[in-house]
This record gives structure tokens, C-alpha cells and sequence, in this order.
């Protein structure tokens, strides 16, 4: 395992689950990133990991079978790369990369390897994303015409590196991946435009982190999405995040909200909400993949896509004018 | 009253309330308009109108207190200007205009006449959306960061007017509208751009009738607006719209959902629906205005931003560029 800022745990929860792995090596993976939690965190589990002081050491000295990347967000790129470089599979943060320089040198670095890369895009395995997915691929509500989501967080304490830009990456890239995610996933539509807009205004001293963002994608067939993020939900909400995302299609229309799914339909009747179904965790299903027991519910195209995705929205962003594919 | 094709609904509402109003004279307001169900509406309620076959004539054969404008959409202009030459006051279906060059003269008109022009931006009379209005000018959710609107619609059988430009002005001004007005009333915000996208796919063959957008605002302060529209509501939904707000604020979010008012925030002690105000009847809000009794909800300036809002979100959509103020 490498760094410690990431979902590292979608690890934990698998471990705790009985998952068959064995943690047999730790390192930092950026300047500043404190190795102890994690290291307590593995004996806490029964593992009793060699901890490394450099990330490319570890690569060097160990024997792996898969490694996790979860460092702050402005080193994935370059820790993938170097796992990549070695073949060994990959479970990597989301975004992969910070800018589109980054994320060509993974591209590449995958390419060549042909090993597995994974990012963390954990919230397709949410029952009621999984089950919405499910769903719309069995034809129940027709053509998507119109998607919005929502992820909304509170800001609580934030480390410092999400403070600047070189180490956080923007929220659009890492709040957004995930409802950019959604849309791309949902739709199975590749995207065509970006607009986006973002705000730092009333982000309570968190320098460059942006506490509010808006982005408007065409996909193909002229196939809407709208995507709204902010870090303003209050500390009294009953949960940490109020993620929401609603497709539109041509015979029905999908909700997911508060982990509910809610189809309309005529065939359906009316509104109704619908039975989930749970596709497992998604650090089983890295394993499973790396066994070649099972195809995983997100792979390196859609590491390549969302992240490229997530790129050009914040870069529309940035310089207030439409990207295009 | 002139013309039969907006929400005259609105005036037989009052009157069968007990508004105090005759309606003495009827005119279809557009070449191919039905007076015949005006007429009878009115009969039934117990007046005796006089019908004219041309709403100029109306206006100089009758001495009127205020006239009702609601033809097809590509009229409102002429027949709004026609009503203020003469010094009357004019309560005009949204929006009300559908060009720019129209929006210009009926400003002139107006500022000429110095008469009321008050539109049916009807939607901020239902108690969810005023109580949201109240509750955000009471500061419960402190400066509004973000909005995020959503109109849907059941399409049913639509006009013959609603598939060409020129009559039915598009989905974004027609249905966008309530939605736009939205976004500004409740964030006080004036608008700096605008980024919109329609598509006329899937629109079970209503011409040149937009069955999907999605506008993307950004008002001064970096406050930004995302409003999803859609005719894609299926007939077996429990209502004819889903019409949605939220406004996320430094210090709360507030909802409206299901004609119903959420408030999230630490002073409310997280989540609850907050009790609702009825602001009365919109045809209402006109008599008295006419009368000096009160200070409608809606007036002149609200009708002119937000029809600016609107083209120029339809021009953005038209012309895949953002367009700014």
C-alpha cells in the first residue's frame, strides 16, 4: 500500500470482511504524507507490514500481486506510472492524474504493461448506483435523454494539502469524478462538450479549494447532464454526503436518493422504488480481477475517461470557456 | 381578456373565489386561436363579455380597468405593447417576448406608459416557493452559493402552436422560465452568463418543440445556477410536473420538492420541513395592484430580467456559445 489520503478504506472494510490478502509492505506516498495510522491501522488487522520510506523501494523489494495507490491526489500519476512500469496491478485513486500531461504518461505506462489499472471510482458499488445501472441497461426507462447529479459534502476538517491545487487537484476532479462517473457510466455515452464553472468564495480558509462547482456536459445524441458540487452541506446532516443522481430517459425516469432507488415509469406503473441489489466491495472485486476470477466493475478505460473528463471541465472552469472533445 | 392559450386559469381561479372582476370583453389574441372556450368559461362563471374578432378594437371599443394577455406565445409582445399604449394594465402570460428587438419595445412601451406590466410567473404564488423566498430573506441559510432547479413535465397533447419557433419561442423560454425566475428571485442575484444546450430528440413528433435542456448561469458573486428542464415526465406520474428547487447557502440548504419546503441547517438542528405561507391567488396580486392596495409579487422588472435570462439562454443553446450579460 502506498500513501494514506485516499479511500484506503475500501482496503480496510474488505480486510475486515475477510478478504483473502495479506498487507506486506507500506510507504508514504507523498512529502509529508505520515505513515503511522496506516501502519497501526495494518496491525490492527493482523498484519504486520515492512514499512518503507520510499515508494520506489518498496516497488523494488518487494514481491506484489497487486499494490493500492492512495497518496495525496498530485502523486497517483506518478506512483501508477511506476507501478505499472514493474506490471503489477493496480488500485488507484481517482482522478489518476492532475493534468492531461500526467494522465497521457499513464495512458502510456498501461498500455505497455497491459496490467491491470483500477481507479477507485467505489461509489459504483453503492446497491442503489449498481442496481440504477442494472436498470437502465435492461432497457426500463428507454432512451437517456437528461441526467443530473448532485454530490454535496460537508466541509469538516480537510487536511492541508486539499488547500492548494498542485496537491488537491480542484473539486471538480475530485469530488466531481464520481458524479462525472455516474453520467458517463449511466448514459454509456462518450462526451462531447464541457462547461463548467467553480467557486473558492465562503470556503471557510481553504486557500484554493473550491467549495462550490457547476458543470454542464453534452454527451453524444445530444444527451444532457448537468452536475452540481459544493462542500456547504451542514455539520447537523444526518449523513456526510448527499449524493443524488436522476436520468431521464425516454420511457421512464431513475432517482437515486438518500441510497433509494426510485423508478417512473408507465410500465412500472407509476413511481415505485425498486429492490437493490449489491455487487460486493469493490476492493473484492480488484482481487477477484487480479485473480481472473471476474471481470471488475470499473477498469482502465473508465479510469482514462472520467479522469480526462474531470480535466476538461476544470479547465473550462479555470479559463471560462467551453472545452470539446 | 386576450387570447385563450396561457394560463387564463389563473383569473378563472380568483374570480370563482370571489375576485372582485368582470370580465366585459373577449378577444383571441393570435390568427387560428378558439375564442369559443373563453367565452364559455366566462358564461359559466356568470359573466357576459362582448367578443371581438380583433384585440385592437377591443381596446378602443371598451373602458377597462386592466386586460388579461395570454395568446400564443409569439403575441405577447405585440398585444403587451398594444395594452400599455393606451395606458392599461397589463397582465401578460411569461415570457413576454420572444425576440430580443420585442423585448425592447415592450420596455419602451412601459417606460412610456408608466403603467403596471405584471407577468404569470405564477409559480412564485405556490406556499413552497414563497416560503422558500421568505425563509432565504431571513437570512436561515446566509449567502446562497448555489441553485439547482428542475422543471419536468408530462408532454400529453400539445398545441399545434408549441412544434414552430415562431409561436411557441422554445422550451427554455416557455417552460425555463418559472425555473429562471426562480434563480433570481431567490438569490437576488443579477446574471453574468449563460451556457444552455436543448435538443428536440424524442419529442414524439412536436416539430420544432426542444423535449430537453439544460442551462448553466453564473450570477455576480460566483453564485452559480444549474436548471434541467424536461417534457419526458411519464402520463402515469402522480402529477403533472416535478417541479424542483434547491439553494445551498453559506449556512443551510433549502428545498422545495413535491410542493413541499426541506431547511438543512445547524441553527434548525439539521434537517426539517418547515411549516408554509400562502402569499393568495396571483389574478389576486394584479386586482389589488391595479387598485393601490399592495405591491405584487411580480412586476415589470421581474418580467424584463426574466425574459432577457431566458433568450439569452435560448440564443446560447442555438448557438452552442455562453452568452453574457
Amino acid at each position: 500500500m502506498i500513501g494514506v489520503s485516499g479511500h484506503v478504506g475500501y482496503v480496510w472494510e474488505a480486510l475486515r470482511h475477510g478478504a483473502d490478502a495479506t498487507v506486506v509492505a507500506l510507504a508514504s506516498g507523498s512529502v509529508g504524507e505520515e505513515l503511522a495510522p496506516l501502519a497501526a491501522a495494518c496491525r490492527e488487522l493482523g498484519h504486520q507490514p515492512v514499512c518503507f520510506d520510499d515508494c520506489e523501494r518498496l516497488l523494488d523489494a518487494c514481491r506484489l500481486d497487486g499494490v493500492v495507490v492512495a497518496p495525496w491526489f498530485g502523486d497517483h500519476a506518478r506512483i501508477a506510472c511506476a507501478v505499472l512500469a514493474r506490471g503489477i496491478p493496480c488500485f488507484v485513486e481517482k482522478p489518476v492524474a492532475l493534468t492531461l500531461a500526467e494522465l497521457a504518461a499513464v495512458q502510456a505506462a498501461q498500455a505497455r504493461a497491459q496490467t491491470m489499472l483500477m481507479p477507485m471510482l467505489g461509489l459504483r458499488y453503492d446497491p442503489a448506483m449498481f442496481t440504477a445501472w442494472q436498470t437502465i441497461r435492461a432497457g426500463a426507462i428507454g432512451a437517456v435523454r437528461l441526467i443530473t447529479a448532485q454530490k454535496s459534502y460537508r466541509l469538516g476538517t480537510r487536511p492541508a494539502f486539499y488547500q492548494q491545487r498542485a496537491t488537491y487537484g480542484g473539486t471538480i476532479p475530485w469530488v466531481g469524478s464520481h458524479a462525472i462517473d455516474w453520467m458517463l457510466w449511466l448514459s454509456g455515452k462518450q462526451p462531447r462538450s464541457v462547461h463548467a464553472s467553480h467557486s473558492c468564495q465562503h470556503n471557510r480558509e481553504h486557500g484554493a479549494m473550491e467549495s462550490s462547482a457547476l458543470c454542464h456536459f453534452v454527451l453524444e445524441d445530444e444527451v444532457l447532464a448537468g452536475i452540481a458540487l459544493d462542500y456547504l452541506r451542514p455539520s447537523s446532516a444526518p449523513s456526510h454526503g448527499d449524493d443524488r443522481v436522476r436520468v431521464v430517459g425516454t420511457d421512464g425516469i431513475l432517482e437515486v436518493r438518500n441510497n433509494r432507488l426510485y423508478l417512473l415509469s408507465d410500465q412500472a406503473g407509476g413511481e415505485r422504488e425498486l429492490p437493490l441489489e449489491n455487487p460486493g466491495r469493490i476492493f473484492d472485486d480488484f482481487l477477484g480481477a487480479i485473480r481472473g476470477e471476474r471481470q471488475p466493475l470499473c477498469n482502465h478505460e473508465d479510469a482514462f475517461r472520467v479522469t480526462q473528463a474531470c480535466l476538461f471541465a476544470r479547465q473550462s472552469a479555470d479559463e471560462g470557456r467551453t472545452v470539446c472533445w
